[in-house]
């Protein structure tokens, strides 16, 4: 009986702050895929300017208010990026693979859809392919993530209410968009989009509703490219949507975080990492000038089992990472191409090219061009004191962040799918 | 000029809300050695109910308010213990190794020694000898952690206001204390200290002074002993520090979770969080009878490189971990001692004997006991799905716990130093 009455108490008291809350009228959800707390820490080490005294601190240190728990609802304990993303964007824990689906394979509504039906401007943005699992499981309902061309159509045949479900969708995915059966770029032509297939030229995007596509599938790593294009497609984003001025929720994802953890790369994620970091930035700047806004950031998952330190050494090389220039696969494609291995190795990894380091390479090298891929991954995770201990995911806990109005609702220890049911909250109180 | 004023106006804020909080009268600190965020999520799917819809929450769940960073004052990045602890004892970062004392091994003054000058009643509790790295932090000064018998020594030499340091310590470390060339337990009773060598007969204490060791070096492991001995000496010790009604200051270190670490063996490693978590829980229910008390936990690195998941594998089998008996240490003596490798494999490790393991075991065994150690943790490491990395430490942040008066104050991203200096704040309001 006391403990009733003590859970009641709780209960009221929580209904009590949060009815007392004030509700924002946009909402920025920022989710890096793969991001484990590994992630940030070594982001930290990896961006300090080792010319001062201080360790700088980084833009999610000054916005962590929690974590996250992010088990899936099956018996594995680790969840991939969709049952993830459906709970971030539904609040209901599916099953590895679920696009905004149950265990039972019935539609679960999100967020977005939420958002969409109070009149809010809906938004999307990914480096990956915008049908990818996170992004998908905001507007779409499929049983598998992998059905990329049917979560494509949902974008145009998910109506809510007679409408499209995204007015702004950046990222890649044109061979999912357009295709021999079915041409779904110009169906968002048709129904009135503005179409933007130029990365480059993205100040052409005047208005919503637009759609840019910028790769056949995910955008090049950053590393490998524009180390900011994330935040750039965010900017441009957030200064569409404060132009159209109405209420707002975009999602935006740091896709390739994770695509790189499972690679094992240490510099991609990294890369990764700082595109993302900046692209908060670019949110957190939004704030300062709309204080009714609330940023959210948060992880599906850790990727990779990345720990900074290794071999039993007390260290870590961050100067190493920071010194690669290009991912390990783009480092071997241009090993296996060129007749001086020294130059090449020496201008692409910053590392010396020792003895034993060319043995490894050259052996590599004659096997084919994924061994050599491997042996590069494995040189510079042993020169930087890196480690990994899987090509999938882990169920560490992640971490949630918060800023502008509402961001108390998310300090302490959470379940994933309670960060959804905060926002969806916030969501149906416009 | 305007960002003076700014940073101005934002010290003035934090000062003020720090003035105007209330002042615990106690101060419970709690330190999981190693207990990196890996550890604190594997140990709510350990203990999870299975029989239950849900995933329970553990008592970090109910009290996380921050994470914190590890790195120490050189360029390594990766801190060990002494480091860790010197920042977490006396708000200042030094090198690995170093207790209590900074770069040029100057003595730092800790938090428990101002507690003492205060009047305060002080006590340090460890599963570890209770001279070992973190607990020495607090009371003693060193340029190295490996002098043992120095550090045991400043326990008694080490007068605050001609008083003893700490009023109160339980934990191991006869080797160290009971010498050839000194005796310190005799030196402890000449000044008035009750002496204990029993855990079994630990009521026997009746009061402040005191000090209890219960083993030569470190306590014997959780999994291997008495699963709550930590629980046990934490609920002694507070009912000691409840009983005397002086304010005081405690530190309580889960000592081993960090030796489970270094040594990869994930059921030896959860039994510590195990005991570490009741420990936590005794100091949850002081504070209900004590709400004048401030209790905070943290750690001071991550061990081992941990990840929940391995082996490319969606999957942590957390009833494997629950299913070992004993530290692979242990079950290899065993291995080694029996002539039915079978039976003690099967009840020790409640692993089928396969055909495969028995040949790895086999073969091991014939190697040596150390052989066969590291066959067992193999085994199980790969039929739970555990990754490591390394044998040493690993520089992710680790998270902050508080809970009753002041908890607020530790709300985000923090340095580990800022959590001595928030708690030594408080102690010189006493």
């Amino acid at each position: 009986m006391k403990r009733t009455f003590t859970l009641a108490t709780l209960s009221f008291a929580s209904f009590f702050a949060s009815a007392n809350a004030p509700t924002p009228k946009n909402i920025i959800y920022m989710i890096g895929d793969g991001m484990g707390p590994a992630y940030t820490s070594a982001y930290r080490y990896y961006q300090d300017d080792p010319n001062t005294a201080v360790v700088e601190s980084t833009v999610f240190d000054s916005m962590l208010t929690g974590m996250a728990h992010t088990y899936p609802d099956d018996d594995t304990i680790v969840t991939d990026s969709a049952a993830g993303a459906t709970a971030l964007a539904t609040a209901t824990k599916s099953y590895n693979g679920a696009i905004a689906v149950d265990g039972e394979k019935q539609k679960l509504k999100t967020m977005l859809e939420i958002a969409k039906e109070k009149g809010m401007t809906t938004a999307l943005v990914a480096s990956s392919q915008i049908n990818h699992a996170t992004p998908a499981s905001f507007a779409a309902h499929n049983e598998a993530r992998g059905n990329y061309d049917d979560i494509a159509n949902d974008y145009i045949d998910n109506k809510i209410n007679g409408k499209l479900p995204v007015d702004l969708m950046l990222g890649g995915g044109t061979q999912y968009f357009i295709r021999e059966d079915r041409n779904l770029v110009n169906e968002f032509i048709a129904a009135g989009y503005q179409y933007s297939d130029s990365l480059a030229q993205l100040e052409q995007i005047e208005q919503v509703p637009a759609i840019g596509l910028y790769a056949a599938k995910g955008l090049p790593f950053a590393l490998d490219s524009d180390p900011e294009r994330l935040t750039k497609m965010t900017r441009k984003a957030l200064s569409l949507l404060e132009q159209n001025e109405k209420p707002f929720f975009v999602m935006i994802e740091g896709s390739q975080i994770d695509w790189c953890g499972h690679a094992n790369d240490i510099a991609c994620a990294m890369a990764e990492m700082h595109d993302f970091a900046e692209a908060i930035k670019i949110a957190k700047d939004f704030i300062a000038k709309h204080p009714d806004t609330l940023l959210v950031v948060t992880a599906d998952h850790s990727t990779g089992g990345l720990t900074i330190g290794a071999q039993g050494q007390y260290k870590w090389q961050a100067d190493v990472v920071k010194g690669v220039q290009a991912t390990a696969e783009v480092i071997a494609e241009r090993l296996m191409a060129s007749d001086n291995m020294q130059e090449q190795w020496q201008s692409n990894s910053g590392l010396a090219y020792t003895k034993e380091r060319e043995v490894l390479l050259t052996q590599a090298k004659q096997v084919d061009e994924e061994a050599l891929v491997l042996a590069v991954k494995k040189l510079i995770n042993e020169a930087s004191f890196t480690g990994w201990t899987t090509s999938g995911h882990t169920a560490i806990d992640v971490q949630v962040f918060a800023h502008g109005m509402g961001h108390e609702q998310f300090i302490g220890s959470q379940n994933n799918v309670d960060i959804a049911t905060k926002l969806i909250s916030f969501i149906n109180k416009q």
